[in-house]
């Protein structure tokens, strides 16, 4: 990494890593990866390569015919690379994306743009950067499981005074297509466990700034209930961020396996999946037009689009005036939506 | 309209206007309209309602089983309102929509973006605004049929000094699923028709424009074949953009209407419509990403979301790292929206 070499000096320091499940060769050489797991960059990879295989793994035992990730491995010309595992019209998931990335080089000014609003203040046009992380999109095919999505990143800037400058950011969320409250729950205590054995603080402010983020502003509602989003963080210790980030990427499986596996043979009919695809263009909608990962992603020259845009449904359907009817399960749902309710 | 009587002196000019075919009554009193058509204001807002009529009683004639459109008359607290008109679900129709608005208030930061990107330079934040336009997409059934786009819009403001500004924009252009260079030949050539009465040199400049403007710049390609595209005109006189405009408005018709007639009811079967599915989900990803008409419509305070959204179509797929087969028909449309061509 030219990046590593010209900021960072990097003392050895081996731990021999477990790379016998991950979905592919991590995209720095292992050896490299071992030798410098004191190096945030390299921890951080070594990080996501895992929790990709852990979600990959519990998500593929959940498919009665033994549909498999597709696994690709690809590299960017300007830095960098990711390994995108996509499970595509399975029995369980409708469409599966897990994606790792890990690139580096000089961010455009578009692409600063998107970090200003996250409240990074940087007057160069353009920026040396490093960014890794672990992002996916679970869509199911039967209605009554919920949508999940979680992300979880790491960045270094270089500012114009050669300061190296780090943060973490991420976050998980829960879109039911019909509420169960039992599921809401279970989703954001798992989650809310996971923030609580860092700081008590983090579950209730995460859970307000998830409801915040992911809120389709011209429809007036939330993308779905919400669950735990971050960025910025960069407090009390990069150690310390780390662990944290690892146990909310570790609380991705618990948080939301036993949900598919509790409603993906519940019956379903025509109706439902109608509703579906409708709040699957919602979802579209959220990610093409506010989404800033979304917008980061496509304005990154050489970004891979098809690993970006693999959130997106399989399929999706936008009717005119679509309404639910009044006391209808749709309509409750959307009560919900428009009025994010605590769950723990 | 506070607006006229704050900005500009209207002189009587009453012309007889024949709304009888109309979709619905227009925004502004017929009365009013009929007499300030020396008000570029008001004589706009009749000829997007005839323009408007035209295209959906050409449309409704194609439909074998009586379909019509369905018409919703809205108004807008903040100022002004729309008539939107939809035919979803219809036999040659899957979903087309023909939309007027004429609204008029005080333009966000947000939305005053989106004009700056068009050439305007404005320095306050917030401006007094008046926008009038028609804009529609018809997503028809048959794959073999293309979708049609266009849109004719007025736009008044007054800035900082209380000087009043006015332009024209507009376009219109097709996307085909399947390429038939005859009807990319038709489309063309009539649009330059239109151009051509008024000047020789609108025709290849407009051209050019479209396939900029109407680009999918993270796949590289545009969103179709193309057709005309023209935004800040505001020369030689408001008298002869008016005319132009209409001429491009009166080129609706003749341009797609022949094109669906011929294809309509050509075979086709689960490949071509999947075709057609993914190729919807390109189209909702323009709109929703790169469409500056769609995020100023979304940034406008109390817009009517259901009309901007109009456009989206009634189904949309994403599947992942979908390619053509190398020398299908599918391959040969990418080919074309890779590198545009000169079809007149």
């Amino acid at each position: 990494l030219y990046y590593t070499a010209k900021h960072q000096v990097c003392h050895a320091a081996t731990l021999k890593l477990d790379s016998s499940k991950w979905m592919s060769e991590p995209l720095t050489d292992l050896n490299t990866l071992e030798k410098n797991q004191n190096d945030m960059k390299c921890r951080v990879e070594a990080m996501i390569m895992r929790i990709q295989a852990d979600v990959c793994h519990a998500l593929e035992e959940l498919e009665p015919e033994g549909d498999k990730f597709l696994v690709d491995k690809w590299h960017r010309a300007e830095g960098g690379g990711g390994v995108t595992c996509v499970l595509q019209d399975g029995v369980t998931f409708e469409k599966a994306g897990v994606n790792v990335s890990v690139v580096h080089g000089t961010l455009p000014p578009g692409a600063v743009q998107q970090m200003k609003s996250r409240g990074k203040n940087f007057k160069s046009q353009t920026l040396p950067f490093f960014a890794a992380g672990v992002s996916s999109v679970i869509h199911p095919r039967n209605p009554m499981v919920p949508t999940m999505h979680f992300n979880y990143r790491y960045f270094e800037v270089v500012d114009e005074g050669g300061k190296r400058i780090w943060w973490f950011g991420g976050g998980a969320d829960l879109t039911p297509y019909y509420l169960d409250e039992k599921d809401a729950k279970h989703f954001h205590k798992t989650l809310k466990g996971a923030c609580d054995k860092h700081d008590k603080g983090y579950y209730p402010r995460f859970k307000k700034w998830c409801d915040e983020y992911f809120f389709i502003k011209h429809r007036g509602m939330t993308r779905g209930v919400g669950g735990i989003f971050f960025d910025d963080i960069d407090e009390p210790s990069q150690d310390k961020c780390f662990k944290f980030v690892e146990s909310c990427g570790d609380a991705i499986v618990p948080a939301y396996i036993p949900i598919v596996q509790k409603n993906k043979n519940s019956g379903y009919g025509y109706a439902e999946r109608q509703w579906q695809l409708i709040r699957r263009g919602h979802y579209a909608e959220f990610n093409l037009i506010y989404d800033r990962g979304t917008k980061f992603g496509l304005q990154t020259p050489g970004a891979r689009y098809e690993s970006i845009l693999m959130s997106l449904p399989l399929n999706a359907k936008w009717e005119y005036r679509h309404e639910p009817k009044p006391g209808s399960l749709e309509a409750k749902l959307t009560e919900v939506l428009k009025k994010p309710r605590e769950w723990v």
